[in-house]
């Protein structure tokens, strides 16, 4: 993906655009100006929540009126339908699409979705590697002990480190790919999953939103290649003595409970570490729970569980080895930036009449 | 530092050389064997611990028949000097020598030491990005948060990516090097600090031992070098808006409490994220408990501490944004492994007359 340029040209054919912003809150100060300098005509609004300034909007914070006209739309949750008849464009600030193929918008193929994939790569990426170096340094009993002044002698410890290690990326899209360079760094070895084949080099490439210097836009990390869209093929790929799995992709029919019970026997001759940063539904957690509590996995690392928020009493709260997060992973201070970044990029792309980046297939809905 | 490359020469210039290894439990099959075969007439002797396996020998293992005629040693603790009269190399399990300084044969400067520095540096820096990570991404609070079974909303979490962010490294060897490696590619700028001036190419290389694809042994990954050996230099170094600042460099009377009140009143500026996983004496622990109690620095992780262990009513467990280790960050399965590559690397050196790497220089005591 080539670095957003202030090219300085007039790109006029937004002329007769109303971009409608409809973040949690965010300053708008500087993108609102340039963005209209450089689109000339383009009309921008930015609907402010009336929530908590972190909270996203709600459907009653919105007021009819700053909808007339909407074309181009940035979104983090799906606006009433009644106020998109207009639109063509929509951009989310989300990676996946799951709220929206209800949505009558969404159904509408004329309207073009693009994602935010890519923006939450590099915050996700120290997720997980954070999350894995978590477990095997076993710093959770470490900071047990503190409470009791423990120091526990360090002949008792066992410790492997990541050097020579496996880590499997299941979804090797704009977050896998920042994982893998993140553990190619550590010295392991990369294999990577995706659902259609990629035999060549440019299939190997990946056009998401990128930072520049960050993950693997041209595929050159994975030592293997795996694909397939059913689970025999996954089976396999489970079944290459990985250390750590990193579950993202996209949640479908195809891909709901891809890790249930069958799977974990599977992981279970390596005990491969399990991090889900993807959707609670990827995972069967009943099984989860087995393969916790019998040892057959050294641990997990669940961002995402089924469903959110987790009831207080769900037993996955309790299972061993686990660390779980609420849904916090793609936080960062920065998102908004790359967003807004990204978000430009698109207009660009759209007023000189390019495809934008991260534009949704409707047929597999990402 | 060039990888150990089975040359299948017949190095006999170790023919009238005794090697024994003073290790904790190690499997020494194949080790023996093929040094045995590499170094024709090279005795080679494995004592082992009668202690628990993870335990290192004790001076009452030892028997005073195995010492005879012993020419090289390698040693994780120091042994009593009686027995190490005709020893001529001694071949260090630990980075630091801070063990040896008042021992009879550390003084006979006609016996050559080598540190082991360099086989630790992968782990450490897992340790250090780990722990940086962790508090980064709040870890700690959600695993407390598992135990009421509270999913906190996302709306509220506030979190810093490492891109852009600044690390500085305080004593730019191994370690340092491998931690500059792995902030790099979590887009962080690397500031180093060394004793002495790092003006060309040159003298930036590090000869230590090193795996390849590891660490940064030809210095290229900073971009700004500090230097000096006095407080001043020194804190202007920890002026230079550090995110996170790592204390990897020897302990001697020069940094003894490299970090006190005055310097913790520095990095609050940035609120820096210390990690030390060189000595305790490195810390003033008084000054650092304040500085984490009046949050002068974001938080700190130690896997040293003054002293080891630390007593469990000493008030630093329960210092605030806090992770305590007991000196673990060593620690690998992999490290006999390369301990033993390190090993055999000097014995090549030893057979061809040539200087070993990790030579302590008797001057610096590193």
């Amino acid at each position: 993906m080539p670095a957003i340029e202030e090219t300085g040209g007039d790109l006029s054919s937004l002329s007769n655009d109303v971009l409608l912003i409809y973040f949690p809150y965010l300053d708008s100060t500087g993108f609102v100006e340039r963005v209209t300098k450089r689109f000339k005509g383009l009309e921008v609004r930015w609907i402010k929540s009336n929530a908590s300034p972190l909270v996203p909007p709600r459907a009653e914070d919105l007021d009819a009126k700053d909808w007339d006209g909407v074309t181009l739309l940035a979104t983090f949750m799906p606006p009433p339908a009644e106020f998109l008849s207009k639109v063509r464009y929509v951009q989310l600030t989300t990676a996946g699409i799951d709220r929206w193929p209800v949505h009558s918008t969404y159904q509408d193929e004329k309207v073009t979705f693009a994602t935010s994939n890519g923006v939450h790569a590099t915050q996700i990426a120290e997720w997980v590697i954070g999350a894995w170096l978590m477990h095997q340094h076993a710093f959770l009993n470490y900071a047990a002990n503190m409470k009791t002044g423990t120091w526990q002698s360090p002949f008792t410890a066992k410790v492997q480190d990541s050097t020579g290690m496996r880590i499997g990326i299941l979804g090797y899209g704009a977050i896998g790919r920042q994982c893998a360079r993140l553990a190619k760094t550590l010295s392991m070895e990369v294999y990577a999953y995706t659902r259609s084949e990629r035999a060549t080099s440019e299939s190997r490439k990946d056009d998401s939103y990128c930072i520049p210097g960050t993950g693997d836009p041209d595929g050159l990390l994975p030592t293997k290649w795996f694909h397939g869209s059913a689970k025999g093929d996954v089976d396999s790929f489970l079944a290459q003595d990985l250390d750590l799995l990193v579950i993202s992709l996209p949640l479908t029919s195809e891909t709901r409970h891809i890790l249930s019970h069958e799977q974990f026997e599977i992981l279970s001759k390596k005990k491969t570490f399990v991090a889900n940063i993807a959707r609670g539904g990827h995972i069967n957690q009943d099984a989860l729970i087995k393969a916790l509590e019998t040892d057959q996995i050294r641990g997990a690392a669940l961002d995402v569980t089924d469903p959110e928020p987790l009831p207080s009493d769900h037993p996955l709260w309790k299972a061993p080895n686990l660390i779980i997060t609420p849904h916090i992973s793609w936080k960062t201070d920065a998102l908004y930036g790359r967003l807004l970044d990204l978000l430009e990029l698109n207009l660009e792309r759209l007023a000189s009449g390019q495809q934008p980046i991260n534009v949704v297939n409707r047929q597999l809905h990402y």
